[in-house]
């Protein structure tokens, strides 16, 4: 089956393009000192995560227990779960570690760091999470609270591997001053966390920092042991407008059909509604903002004068308004087009699986899951 | 396993609420003299649908061929495919015809009419779209096209079952008189193209109208035989801001667990983040803003002070600066809450199955599906 061929809406991934920006990163990472552990929610495919090792990745971070269990059953044993660890999850999480998986579980309080070493099941290495960018959770580098939670994993089941932290406030940047600033805070805020640690008698053998944003401005990762980071592989318009990657860059896209036309109102309709793009509207307050995505050609290049402004469940609504009305023939009904999103990992998880695009346009089906 | 111990994030239906929404709709288009045909795309369950059915819906309303190929297999043969079927698509529509399916498929062109039509395979009945409000898509009902299309329609192997609309613009109102203004036009747009067909000696036995919020502000629904609705079954945020539900009646609801404090911040994070809530922000530009959604209690209550602001991939930030300080720490670790959602079609796709809650705290899972 071709493009032409296959049924709409699908998720495109451009293997030429999937294979530049892991090389990108990979090669960037490495020249600056540390080790790669890709974020895999983006892509949630294990194919997409082979190539990543294969390029030198060690190890990946999931954000869900069943990205754990699905990757450690598909062969990948080294695996951080990035979000904070609950009390609920302990034992689901405890299962995977017992068949062998080396689990790294993440806290940012006392309760959560109580609840791991106090565990009667088998050991686990633990990390601390640090805030560096007031963005979401983490402790701060400065606090008691860091060497309180130290303690409490320096005995029992736990054992304190290290820290990390997730300059995720990079997203709403633009400049690449201000990016390289903030990639220096989250590695100087992390370097001290751990610094502090090693000067409370802790070990703290790893210091885990990144974001795509951070990963890619960086000027040095001194201190730093390894960095994460997920959208890269794929990249999307967010990141165009952050000023990470270009269009040209963006691996997935969503294949869609001409399924109708309001001429009077200057729309083309598509059968890519919110349920294939996701509900992400992650442009709106960039510098630009994309709608529903770019309107790409099947070559995937994008087409001037058409704009995705709106979007029901399995509609798409495409303005042609700044087309010359002649050149609104171009698009008949039938017609295909690849639409790039706004977030590759909101969109994404709107469909099942991927079609693998190769150079000579050969698809092949790549498995992706959702859910917890 | 109950509330406490199922693993979250996880999608709650609330089995009662669910039950009284149901013979809502139901009650009020029998009353109103028409058949009510619910809407499958909100929940994709087919236990959800069976509820509908014996509650006294008259067949299915679908908006992929997903949707009716699993529908048909769950045992529904009455179904229609609402959305502009294209060339690409009818081989795989026409399998379900000659499976045995009564299948409806839906036009808005010549083009697609003509594809219709002209197919060798076996017959199938088909609905004419009409534009009633300008929303998306549909021929005016006083175009030369609507009877051009009906012309097309009358011969070869599709047969002109009759007209639908879906004034979907009935989702950016407020007010109880605008909404029976707008129930009115969609009423009188469908019929009138109604008339024009049969003026034209064209055959158009069903009118078909409806949105949720249409359908229960209609004051009558004279010359329409069916009524369309879909998200009543489990209603949402968006509902509560148009006016025609209260958050008392959403019947869907996200099972979320603490797993963070930012004290300083006053935030409180727990384990829905956007991949669970979806990121539809359909209350952004209504009157009340709900963020990701409104923080109730286990029981289902919402908890004043409470704002559901931020959200990243796997983590939910929830603001409780408008608590007292000593509130706070009701909400320790582990503790779970309920999240009521902007849009239920749009969080229920998050999820590859839900829980149904029964009046004593019972859980059952029942499936649903995704995809294309």
């Amino acid at each position: 089956l071709s493009l032409f061929e296959i049924s709409t809406p699908a998720a495109l991934i451009d293997e030429a393009r999937l294979a530049r920006n892991i090389q990108r990163m990979q090669h960037r990472v490495t020249t600056l000192g540390a080790r790669l552990r890709p974020h895999v929610k983006t892509s949630k495919c294990v194919e997409v995560v082979r190539h990543q090792s294969l390029a030198g990745a060690r190890g990946i971070t999931v954000s869900t227990l069943k990205e754990a269990e699905e990757f450690f059953d598909a062969g990948f044993s080294d695996i951080f779960y990035a979000v904070a660890i609950v009390p609920d999850k302990l034992d689901r999480a405890l299962v995977l570690a017992e068949r062998g998986c080396a689990l790294t579980l993440l806290v940012d309080s006392a309760v959560a760091a109580g609840a791991v070493a106090s565990s009667e099941r088998c050991s686990v290495d633990v990390m601390i999470e640090v805030d560096s960018d007031g963005h979401r959770s983490g402790v701060s580098p400065e606090s008691d609270e860091l060497i309180a939670i130290g303690r409490l994993l320096d005995r029992g089941a736990a054992r304190l591997k290290g820290v990390m932290t997730h300059a995720g406030s990079s997203y709403e940047l633009s400049d690449a001053p201000a990016l390289r600033a903030l990639a220096e805070q989250e590695r100087s805020s992390c370097v001290r966390a751990a610094s502090r640690l090693r000067e409370a008698q802790l070990a703290c053998s790893e210091v885990s920092v990144g974001s795509t944003p951070t990963a890619l401005s960086a000027g040095n990762l001194e201190g730093v042991t390894e960095v994460r980071a997920g959208v890269y592989a794929f990249f999307d318009l967010v990141m165009v407008n952050v000023g990470v990657c270009e269009p040209s860059d963006i691996a997935l896209s969503v294949l869609t059909t001409v399924i109708g036309h309001q001429r009077d109102r200057d729309l083309i309709i598509v059968d890519a509604g919110w349920m294939a793009m996701s509900r992400d509207r992650g442009t709106q307050r960039q510098s630009r903002d994309f709608g529903y995505g770019l309107v790409c050609d099947l070559a995937g290049a994008p087409i001037e004068g058409l704009a995705f402004t709106s979007a029901n469940q399995e509609h798409g609504l495409i303005d042609c308004s700044d087309l010359p009305e002649a050149e609104v023939d171009r698009f008949p009904i039938g017609t295909r087009l690849r639409i790039l999103p706004n977030h590759a990992c909101a969109t994404g998880a709107q469909f099942p699986s991927y079609q693998a695009v190769d150079a000579k346009g050969g698809l092949r089906p790549w498995s992706r899951f959702n859910g917890w």
